[in-house]
């Protein structure tokens, strides 16, 4: 399999039930895991059920009735005890326990001639499960930097007095075969109250460390060394746990791994608590630069690491002072201020950071609230703004060691572009803005409850079926669910490709706006805020911007190795929100390239997939930094191509159908077919 | 010259003139440095003069007239000017400037029969220079481990925006072919502002640190590697400097060093400020052991150092900020303490150290005033009682590179002794009491102003000359002078060989008193404290123990590798304490063993010589560990055989005559002659 694409090779994951719901009168069938949301199901399916509140059970507009099969859901006063008798139910409100089958009446998709398109499923791509993903990289063992080993030592006596150290050294050499070792000075003062106090029986935590290696602006070396760095009372060898980190500029995730199981105990995340002293990277420098500014940045990220630490503790139920080390891969910036590092330079042309390969620190002394043994690893950089996060992400998907050309991609305000094989890499980045991110979007907001994230349109009628997260009442639109509604504007002719609305629509929600023309997706009564939820083309437009961006990123990567969108074997998507993303509607908008959906994979956040990986297997910090120094970054900014294809991204899906000659297609049959049914309906 | 005995192959030192001091009517000449006393010339001489002020001018005594030659001194009042025109002076006051003739008239020396007895001179005994020391260690070479290297640092452009760290470390493999140097990160931090602020023109601190090899109780591993601690702005590359230390029970010494030019640039010593909790090692741990006891114990040691440091960078001119690098070296006790290591079970039995070997630490975490990239190296112990000193005085002494049996010494109240040559070498420590530095003697003290330390008996009269460090009136008598006292007493019949005062001399200064007999030094009015200053029988057996156990551990060594004394063809004493011995006094005494005095070596302050070579040449800092690993530590306590091998030598010189031949003839020649004087004389 070494070369060839990627294959996940592990046994079938047991997956949940899974079951069959069948919608009428369109008689469209879908299957879901036992227990899915019925509205979500009809948005899967691609049926359009009207739905305003977002799926809380307010509208009431979401009646359907349950012809065959068990569901379960609770009453609400929008459906009476008579009606409840004879099977309706609010679809947002029910989950589906059996196969089911479920009418629609008419008042609830308004339009007897629902679009009976053909879509393919919102999952296409592959999303890889948690195990697979361990299988993405070649060779890797288990073999994780880090060891506990409980050893007893021989008290001494008077024939033989060595010193508490040797002793110890002693016995990890006779009872382990361990030799060479050297020593944290630090654990010398607590050596003789632990070895007395724990009758001569500790167990000791080892690091394998290396000749430090240097990623090209230093000579790599692989010597390894194995380092005693702590000691506990009895036996707790088993008890040996590690942190890994994703460092985003919104968000920051975080790990609790067993690594003596090659399990993950707890996984959570958090707002980067940075936040507040600005959105994105660059903000983050300029107030870095105010009187404690810096200091005030790092306190920030540290403060959310320490809480995430403190939660997954909780949640894994270990004691802090068993972990025994900390991985972190985040981009440049991030790197630089989780550290303290000044990042001044970074924004300055021609643009500098501080060090791309910094060695490991002692984690209390950044701040972080866990044993004064453990150490920090942080990924190394390639350069200003291609961090360490895409390296761990590069690493973790193991398309370096591969043979297909792939692309990879952590779509974010920062887009990070690689692209290459086992042989070669390059790699840029693009400011995409904030769009993805619900920035910039007059209602945008971040993915969480109350953010539209799917949406479907009633071609005759333009009414929306909005799914929020959480489904409660809509607050705002979250980037899934903005790229998501502007591919279901562009295929119902909405909108029209150069982002515009159709102002001869028949429906009153497009109306003028402050920023032009503005769709109401929810009025004041039905969303969270009181206001009216609205999507205006200043944000169409900045998320066309958005998009065209990352693909001229794509474009202008393959030209500068002299390839192009068609010679990509390979598209792995990496990111929380690459995750949420709907392949095809993505495609549809241009954001991703018109491909074969076979070719996508889904890895979710990769900088954390290569940091668990590292904390697994010790062996991978050098493929690490081989990837590392393996990268050409090529500066987007400075090629004069890149403005070129950005002009021409600037357009739904492209200004040049060749292009997306699917989308293309698609996009003239459905605006013949939304023609007719507009006639029918006259 | 290899294997050889230690031959020093320096070109002749230049010495300060020396002149002839010709003593009538005993017609004894001596050698000695012009500007020497004249009281001093005429103990070296072994001429008696009359001198109970200590040197003083007080008593008035010593007067002397001057026959031929020049000579300087102040007037005094106990001189007429008729007296001074006709050439008498006190011989306490008097500098020779030239070859001199003086004749001791007879009040000075009260008896007209003196002593013509032959003598060494007390500086037998190869006494090495300060340059000559450094000759002692063959094959070593100027390489010390530190090295300022000035570096100009390609600004970035847009075309090469490599990180600053990358730009440094580039720029010194290109002007100065460093590769693989791996940083100490906490440079990053400070890294940009330094390089702009610079002008990219640097000065940069290399450590060649090495994997670290562990003595023993670690697997050695010789390969090293650069590491980048420090940068400077502008080229400071010639301000290049080091602090070695010698932590003594008693006294710290340090030497500034310039890396540079190999030279020293200040010499400094203060009490260790530890003494105030106690005298020893065991009442350190004993106070160690309090609440906050280890805590001060430390601080003051470190203060003590701190104090020294400055002094030396005031006396040496030198930016503390430019100094690069500390060494240290420490019996174990002292090294624990230094570092705040727990010493509590090196007193316990089976007496362990924490650690023989301690990995470099970073000098200000331990509180010293240095700069943060400053690392401490302490030179690895060998066992509780066998420390870092004595391994860096083998290696200073280079007794561990050379063919001949030696017997190394450090006699102090740990009396430390190596035996051994470059195939083997066995050491032990034998707690000789304080005896040797002054403690557990009814007026004991310090080598301090006031100290007796030279000594002479009529031996008509029994009259002392006393001569005091400061010639100023006596205060209390110090170790070395409590041997030649010692030995005088046992040469003029005063004491017996078993250190009991003749009761039958006919002399008032011999007296029963509240410890046994006792003989007074000097009378209340002499004295600087108004009490009469005594040496006490009591005194006399504390200091028989001392010497004995010293002279027990020699012996029990060389048993325990099937040698005898005859067999050692060099003995190496070391130590401040040493350097004041009177060699031939000592062996009179049966501190040191008969041998041809051409076969004792001093070499001063050892421990402080080895810390000096290491920072120099850092190639030596294997020898050092592999000194370490040679040694092997015979416990003496444990050895039946010290015990009688102790109680022989509770004796003057010895039980066996047989170990001390020449001493016993001359002992009994002495005594027929003083038989035959008393005989005249009544």
């Amino acid at each position: 399999m070494d070369g060839g694409k990627i294959i996940i090779e592990k046994e079938p994951v047991l997956l949940p039930n899974r079951v069959l719901v069948r919608f009428q009168p369109h008689n469209r069938e879908i299957e879901v895991p036992a227990g899915e949301n019925l509205l979500k199901a009809a948005v899967e399916a691609g049926v359009y059920i009207q739905a305003s509140c977002g799926g809380e059970a307010f509208c009431g507009k979401c009646r359907v009735k349950i012809e065959k099969g068990e569901t379960e859901g609770p009453r609400t006063p929008k459906v009476s005890e008579e009606e409840y008798r004879q099977g309706f139910r609010l679809a947002c409100q029910t989950r589906v326990r059996s196969d089911v089958e479920v009418l629609i009446p008419v008042e609830s998709h308004l339009d007897r001639r629902v679009i009976a398109r053909t879509r393919e499923r919102v999952s296409a791509g592959r999303r890889v499960s948690h195990q697979e993903l361990e299988s993405l990289v070649l060779g890797w063992c288990y073999s994780p930097a880090l060891r506990k080993q409980f050893v007893e030592v021989e008290p001494p006596t008077a024939k033989d007095n060595r010193s508490d150290l040797s002793r110890l050294l002693v016995a990890l050499k006779k009872n382990c075969g361990l030799e060479g070792i050297s020593v944290d000075s630090r654990l010398l003062w607590r050596l003789p109250s632990i070895l007395r106090e724990a009758d001569w029986k500790v167990t000791a935590t080892l690091v394998q460390t290396r000749m430090e290696s240097q990623l090209g602006e230093y000579q790599l070396r692989g010597s390894r060394r194995t380092k005693l760095i702590n000691l506990e009372k009895g036996d707790l060898a088993q008890e040996h746990y590690s942190i890994v980190l994703d460092i985003g500029t919104t968000t920051v995730w975080g790990q609790l791994l067993d690594l003596n199981r090659r399990k993950t105990l707890a996984e959570v995340s958090d707002y980067n608590a940075q936040i507040q002293y600005g959105d994105d990277v660059i903000s983050r420098i300029v107030y870095s630069q105010k009187p404690g500014g810096l200091k005030k940045l790092q306190e920030s990220v540290v403060g959310t690491v320490n809480g995430l630490i403190r939660e997954m503790v909780v949640k894994g139920g270990v004691d802090i002072s068993r972990v025994s080390h900390m991985t972190a891969a985040g981009n440049t910036v991030m790197t630089h201020l989780l550290l303290g590092l000044d990042p001044k330079y970074i924004r300055e042309s021609p643009y500098t950071p501080v060090a791309n390969y910094i060695p490991p620190i002692r984690a209390v002394e950044a701040g972080f609230e866990v044993g004064e043994h453990v150490h920090l690893y942080t990924f190394p950089s390639v350069a200003s703004y291609v961090g360490g996060d895409i390296v761990s992400g590069v690493l973790g998907s193991g398309i370096y060691q591969r043979k297909p050309l792939t692309l990879y991609i952590d779509i974010g305000t920062n887009g990070e572009i690689v692209i290459g094989n086992s042989e070669w890499l390059v790699t840029a980045a693009c400011s995409a803005g904030p769009a993805f991110e619900g920035g910039g979007i007059k209602h945008g907001m971040r993915a969480t409850t109350g953010a539209l994230e799917d949406f479907r349109i009633n071609p005759v009628s333009y009414e929306p079926m909005l799914l929020t997260i959480g489904m409660v009442k809509p607050k705002g639109i979250c980037g899934s669910g903005l790229i998501n509604m502007i591919a279901e504007f562009l295929e119902a002719g909405v909108i029209s490709p150069n982002g515009k609305f159709n102002a001869e629509l028949p429906t009153p929600r497009i109306r003028p706006g402050p920023d032009g023309r503005e769709y109401v997706l929810a009025y004041a009564e039905e969303t969270a805020t009181g206001a009216d939820l609205v999507i205006t083309e200043v944000d169409i437009d900045n998320l066309m911007r958005a998009k065209a961006a990352m693909y001229a990123g794509y474009v202008t990567l393959l030209q500068s190795v002299g390839l192009s969108i068609a010679s990509l074997e390979q598209v792995v998507i990496a990111g929380a929100f690459g995750s949420f993303i709907d392949l095809e509607r993505a495609i549809t908008i241009g954001l991703l390239p018109e491909l074969p959906l076979d070719r996508f994979l889904f890895i979710g956040n990769g900088s954390l997939l290569g940091a668990r990986l590292i904390s697994f297997c010790n062996e991978m910090l050098d493929d690490g930094e081989r990837i590392s120094r393996m990268m050409t970054n090529i500066e987007l900014s400075e090629n004069p191509s890149f403005m070129d294809n950005y002009i021409a991204a600037l357009f739904l899906p492209h200004t040049n159908s060749a292009e997306f000659p699917g989308v293309s297609q698609k996009l003239k049959v459905r605006s013949s077919e939304f023609g007719v049914r507009k006639l029918e309906a006259l």
